[in-house]
């Protein structure tokens, strides 16, 4: 044999990390940063170049770290690679217009996605990839694991013990990353509690923590999931009939993930009315992967919902999530405990159904958030708008969607895009070309930003009808479908009549007559809460909406 | 509004687990159950009809308890439902035997897969589905969520803080199940030990666990992914070459999982010969999501290995990977911190290839290790051999296998089927129609259990050649590509050679000679261990092979 070793060292890593809390002991009093010094403390323990994850999920951000470190000197420390999950905060773009940033990897950024793209053409930002959540932390453990991790929790004692309460979202995958890595982790706490004791519970081990540090107000959580039912219209109550009976009830869709549409709100808050008068409840909509949604505290109520598992948590339902532990998960504490990370897994594999909005679709069922000058980036939806090809385990509305008698055919999970087909403004929901693909153009990026592509989408839902995408036995005949349901918009003004009505009756389209659904029953007072105050009410006074909803 | 309060109980879950604890309460210390009341304590806080997770993965068991459940009294605790990821003790079936379980849901089945059948058969057993390890994780957290969870770990303190050691594997992803959601959790432990500091670190914190007991005999461990070289033929070696050659270096496959056959093995071992005479080192094979496999240790000792993250523990790597903190993820006490869940996701979001072995293929590429008379399930191989439609971020690789220049075109996850034409016996690998078609019939289960379908391969490699099937137009192009490199089975029988030449010169197919494989160069030789000591020698005796392989 031929045995070459290199000599090399194999705890350089380890060693790095030990220098940090070298250079650390000079500010840090044990596991605890005061919370003035915490600029000098980053400047402390990053080093040029450094990888850093800094937590800013869909709705919690570790804002007091990240306003810290656009503090810091950039002549100390520069050239961070910076892994954040949902760019969301001015200061997430500060660091790289002071230089203390350079590159960036993301999945999500929403008011700063035009920032974004200025940035990258004034090439003062280089984007590595743009992801879905479950793949950026995937890659934390595979080709991007990080140095530093910048978390935020509700509480944490000396030790470092964290309890991130209802908000645990994507701490643990980002911690561990790190801590089983020599990666330094670093968590902003809105207290610091002496006795261990004094913590609810414990979501995260503290020797998985090095450092916590007391920031100067409550971490900044956004109510995301909230929508105010006076803004549902007769035709989400109109497409959410639709949806009920003609994919709920027809394929027997007991576990779901809804987006966060006025078109899903209309659905969650029309079960107790119009499902019940239907006789559905326990056959469908029984388990659930989404936030805690006021707009689902009626169905709640009523006895529809078995299990709702959450990626995050939603402002103001805290008290009444605590209140319901037979639907929701809780610790030991009484208070929610959300993962992101399981729920993007729970979303993909063990549901049966997807089912949201978008703001383009070509005519090949092909659609994007994206719009021009904005890299929006893809958060969670194409994780969970996709046919999951490692799939295996069988469920009814999985294998209702089977269409051959091939021994060999495999279920399809229900992808549901739901849309008018003309979004506020009068733009067309149906174009010929996504505006995504000229964006990718534009940015130079090698693929073009697709939310989800029309081979996933099984079912498109509008106000004309629901076309059986997954029925089509060829893209020419999906893209007769699509037109079909798509209104006077450019794609829509394509469909032949003949060929319409030759769908209609093979089944292939629906219109809500074939679906018993009556048009004239489609108004608000199916809705079973028409206002915030009926959802507080509903609630028994637990859920407390956030101001800017309590305008009643 | 029309407020319908049903006036019901939300809290039913955590009364029963309430009642659960006051029934142990006779016979536990704390959180302390004596060893030899194990049976009396489960027959305690068990209810006919519970859904129990029981801990048997891949590699570790929780087999102190499942002896210890199969021992309850029927009379007192039967109908249970088990959920158990990788049933492979005995006495996982004994539970259906005595009548103490009812239903089963799993993932994996190896030495009981034949036992499964005949309980099928019989009635003695009803199963739910057969599932992936990380699907069967998700639905724990939406519609089979469990009452009570059995794990195991190394050592607790007596809150409950548990040390799993390299052996994390599926432990989280089992307790947070049930710790959120009132179920009750018990972990066996190796060791109790009276001061928290006694534990090398935090694995799962004692707040989730509710139970812990040391179990008679440390847990059950079986090293699944240990190769010993000396098995390693001339022909593993040629088609090792073939892959890095015609695959690894082609498509430059920075990111990889490898299935854990002689093939791989091969791969493994020449990367420090054959994949160094050619240049390659730090171009290919960087990051890897696998197992500790001893294989890899002259790879990762002549620096090819960035990084390695674990689904389970390799027994006898221990040492050596504690060694090798810049290579492996390990906690802060040095020992590895291995993760099912996220190595699965890893798997399927964040590398570039999968390459496995399997038993059968049929002309259409479709592939499975399932034979009559066994229902052994998945494991983890469907969810890395797929193409992740919800991934978006590009790599080299992936983009590399885009055909057109259609803006809308994604990439793909390369999927490799590594056989040889006829396996041991003589039997053919490439069949007319697999035997997984016909088990599916005879048990009645609602689809075949494909291991990979055809549609997700992108490469099969045989001794012949490789089939590049991502370049197929047809599914009857598809055909003849396999049948190119399917030697003399009946499938390779039926190619026309004027076809393959063809094929050949189109770049489809590619025979050792067109990438520069040289078949004289073909020996053992070519690896950088021919046996265990080898690899011990490698490791500067670090690796400590198991017994059974120690016969050098």
């Amino acid at each position: 044999m031929t045995h070459t070793s290199t000599g090399r060292q194999w705890n350089t890593r380890r060693q790095a990390k030990a220098r940090r809390k070298q250079n650390a002991a000079a500010v840090a009093d044990g596991k605890v940063v005061p919370t003035s010094d915490i600029v000098a403390f980053l400047e402390a323990v990053l080093a040029c170049g450094d990888r850093v994850v800094l937590e800013g999920n869909n709705q919690k951000q570790a804002d007091f770290l990240s306003r810290a470190l656009a503090q810091v000197d950039p002549a100390r420390v520069n050239a961070l690679h910076m892994i954040i999950p949902s760019v969301s905060r001015v200061e997430h773009l500060d660091l790289f217009e002071r230089g203390i940033a350079r590159k960036l990897d993301f999945s999500y950024a929403g008011a700063q996605s035009i920032r974004i793209s200025q940035f990258l053409e004034d090439g003062q930002l280089e984007v590595g990839a743009i992801h879905t959540y479950i793949e950026l932390y995937s890659r934390l453990y595979v080709d991007l694991v990080p140095n530093v991790v910048l978390i935020a929790g509700y509480k944490a004692d000396r030790q470092g013990n964290l309890y991130t309460g209802p908000s645990t979202e994507d701490t643990p995958a980002l911690v561990e990353a790190a801590a089983f890595r020599d990666g330094l982790v670093i968590a902003q706490v809105n207290e610091i509690v002496d006795d261990p004791a004094g913590l609810p519970r414990v979501d995260v081990p503290g020797s998985w923590i090095d450092y916590v540090v007391q920031a100067d107000q409550p971490f900044f959580c956004e109510p995301l999931f909230t929508r105010d039912p006076r803004l549902i219209k007769p035709v989400h109550v109109l497409m959410a009939m639709m949806a009920i009976r003609g994919i709920y009830e027809r394929h027997q869709v007991q576990s779901l993930n809804h987006g966060i549409g006025f078109n899903t709100a209309a659905i969650e808050l029309i079960l107790p009315t119009y499902g019940e008068s239907l006789g559905l409840k326990g056959r469908i909509c029984k388990y659930w992967t989404l936030n805690p949604h006021p707009t689902l505290i009626p169905a709640i109520e009523t006895g529809w919902v078995e299990s709702v598992h959450s990626f995050g948590s939603e402002l103001g339902m805290e008290a009444y999530v605590a209140a319901r532990p037979d639907v929701f998960f809780t610790g030991s504490d009484g208070s929610m405990r959300s993962n992101r990370a399981f729920c993007q897994l729970a979303g993909q594999y063990a549901v049966d159904l997807f089912i949201g909005s978008t703001l383009q679709i070509d005519g090949d069922g092909h659609s994007s958030t994206v719009t021009r000058g904005r890299l929006s980036g893809f958060g969670g939806a194409p994780n969970m708008g996709h046919q999951p090809g490692g799939r295996r385990h069988p469920t009814p509305a999985w294998l209702d969607l089977i269409e051959t008698d091939d021994p060999l055919a495999r279920g399809r999970k229900l992808v549901v895009q739901m849309v008018e087909t003309f979004q506020a403004g009068g733009k067309p929901t149906f174009v010929e070309s996504m505006d995504a693909v000229e964006v990718a153009r534009e940015s130079g990026m090698p693929l073009a930003p697709v939310m989800i592509y029309g081979d996933d989408v099984t079912h498109v839902l509008t106000e004309e009808g629901i076309a059986y995408l997954y029925k089509a036995q060829s893209l020419e005949e999906r893209r007769r479908m699509i037109a079909a349901v798509a209104g006077v918009t450019p794609i829509g003004l394509k469909h032949d009549p003949a060929t319409t009505r030759r769908m209609r009756s093979d089944g292939l389209i629906a219109l809500p007559e074939d679906l018993g659904v009556q048009r004239s029953q489609a108004t608000r007072s199916l809705l079973a809460a028409k206002s915030m105050a009926d959802l507080v009410d509903w609630s028994g006074g637990l859920y407390e909406p956030p101001a800017r909803f309590r305008s009643w």
